[in-house]
């Protein structure tokens, strides 16, 4: 690929400046370590930026998105104060093209559920305990490279079935957790033109996206989601000379 | 089954007071053969109701939802008529279970686009062309009792493909038409506990709900997407005490 | 439904005549304990007939299975022992329609690794450790009735992921084993015009058809997998009269 | 991609060698076409070996497959001289991770019915008639630099449903045909590590394999199915240490 790819990563920005201790782990914000993790993953390959809530339209004016190639999108305490136009023009990008990387409590966001028409709720519980993610595509790209049938995480918060989205496309992880449940925890979809990748782990009281799995995960991802170079198929028209001859039409009964 | 099932056949029911030509295919609304349609179909199986787009909340009262097995909704020229709180609460009651057939223009409808995430649109052409429903998954109940592989309508109009729908989770039927044109016509999607099916044929010049087969699909489409007992799965929510042992919590970062 | 479901319940039968625990746990087989389940779940919907590896043909004539409208199948030692004609007639009735409910070890039988088109091979642990199935469709009819987002088994055998299967067209239930593995424990595919569910529970050292939770899935599978009235959609075959009129066929390349 | 990609191009090559009109079209066979539009397709990125069926063991050899990242393979009126112990090698290389890309009527070969588990079989017509391959996933890869909704063949061997495979998990072409029939004609399937697609196209008596949009669809094809660089996950295996600990085992029945 000889243009890198554009990704814009996407970030509340919220805790990380209200509890001491998500500062501590994230001084310049999950953005800042998600674009590291990206150029380490992707090098050369990629081009990063970050935008946050608190930019003017978010830092997702349509300039930035019609440069943005894959998005990926932290949000957790505030989704709420995401704009509803900015939603749209997400949601339109998306369906567009653009690939999306929901991490974590983005599960709850407003694109997310937009683009899956559900609740996406679960269950959780932040116990610090021990989770294991088993690899259930080993031969999917976004599981390439993975050296082992799991990986694990020391400690994380759970997140628990049911989990309220349509039935993924393709389910690539599911996550084992001490405490007693199982999630759902990399699933792929389609929408219009874009793909879209849900990847749990990543809560902001844990060193999650410091993580070598996960940061090869969620670079795989993006490679992934990336455009695939459709043309335009056209929204929907009135197509009102057949392709080929209609023998008889008849009398219609509207005339 | 002891208890019949609760339909409630939606209609915006503008075309047939508007429209001399289809009123006289649709004299009393589409609705009203359409009810006809699922009682000669379900017979006792069955207790139907209908509800238009001018009655008070569009017919679709929280009581009359809350005692709504399956929908079925049929709209075309007054999509943004319809009230986006009832469209709210009508995709609240798909997620708890209740079932969804969304007929030919339908495609387009607030519900039908916000339960899929996408524009939902298509190419159209209204030309009186002949199309043959192809069976294309000829076990699922909602193929059930057609006794050939594929149907005929003599005259319709024409929705052609790219459907910008997320890919079914099961297709039943795809069309041909006269004029060149493919459609996935048959489709089925899960949304939280709720069975949607999409079903094409219907335009209202034409006079496709007296059609046999139109009927049994239809009816076979109204039983597959009939709730199935399940119980409450209960929404999001923090479970703190885990179902199994947590064998040692660690200095949590947050402490 | 007036016909009441021909069910076949086959079962391999070799553990419980050579190893006394499996004998007390089953006395008269788990093909036994399994058709009486299917009897109290079902009443006078079905009629069940059981079948073992050393009847004549396995018990599979061609006229039982002519009369079988959905087949369970256990096996686990003696695989290699059922005769390939006879699983390749198995095999031929599931495409005519016939269901097919494969348990636990019938994860490698013949018949479920022909359909599959992979090696069904999974790892494994024997440490009578607790499993918990978490129910990940609740709308889905084989989930129909239970009453809670999981149902656990106090004691098990584990089986763990890769899980070396098809993507499930369906996945309804995730098992979250004490020992640290997850397990896609409830499957559905289609094959031809059989519907297929595959149900881990059930190995012969472990009360688990006993289990109530465990009956009322195979029952509702069973129901679920029961053909659909179906007609004979026909063999491949050449169709050499065009439906609908080819315009000029030109110099073919052939003459 | 540093290496290239290796791609074995297999081909019964009969046809051409028995009638003169097929190798007046294609004079040193189809595989030869084939190996010449992946080079130009994908340039330094593959290297190409072709393979028959006269050749000693199909010139299918271990050390051939283990050396092929991507099989394609077509087939028509030997597919029963192929011998069963080299499309068990195969399948196995499959389920290994090698990729395989079945053209036209290997629908009824041996290795694609067993990766599918089911008949294959379909309707078809040689009536050289149109054939109107319509993109329903614009933006799978497979797709990729397609210029239109659809691309059209002017003269084909029609190939109509029900075509008895299992449901794809990606859909992507569906074709129209002027006789009447319509075609799931690009469909993908994963089985084991390895990815498999069934593309139409192709009859031995018209000069498919020179068509631009279908040698961009194949080059496109054998590209996605390549290895992701999988590590190796295992077959299946005991594990008698569990990964985290089993509280308590309890009397185990068989002690």
């Amino acid at each position: 690929m000889t243009q890198p790819l554009r990704v814009t990563v996407w970030n509340e920005f919220v805790h990380e400046r209200a509890k001491p201790f998500v500062q501590k782990l994230y001084p310049d914000g999950i953005h800042a370590v998600l674009a590291d993790a990206l150029r380490e993953q992707l090098g050369a390959d990629v081009e990063v930026r970050t935008a946050t809530l608190d930019e003017p339209e978010h830092g997702l004016t349509e300039e930035v998105l019609g440069q943005t190639d894959v998005l990926t999108w932290w949000g957790h305490t505030a989704h709420d104060r995401v704009n509803d136009a900015i939603v749209d023009r997400v949601q339109r990008r998306v369906l567009e093209g653009m690939g999306l990387i929901a991490l974590h409590s983005a599960h709850a966001s407003k694109i997310f559920t937009k683009l899956m028409g559900t609740g996406c709720m679960l269950r959780w519980r932040e116990a610090g305990e021990r989770e294991r993610l088993w690899v259930v595509a080993p031969s999917h790209p976004i599981a390439s490279g993975l050296t082992h049938e799991y990986f694990e995480l020391a400690r994380t918060e759970m997140y628990g079935e049911f989990f309220d989205i349509p039935q993924p496309e393709e389910l690539i992880f599911i996550s084992w957790f001490e405490g007693g449940e199982v999630f759902r925890s990399g699933c792929t979809f389609r929408r219009g033109r874009g793909r879209i990748f849900y990847f749990r782990p990543g809560h902001e009281t844990y060193p999650i996206y410091y993580d070598s799995n996960v940061r090869r995960v969620i670079g795989n991802a993006v490679r992934w989601a990336a455009p695939t170079g459709a043309t335009y198929y056209g929204e929907g028209r009135n197509i009102p000379e057949p392709l080929s001859p209609i023998a008889g039409r008849g009398p219609a009964e509207h005339d």
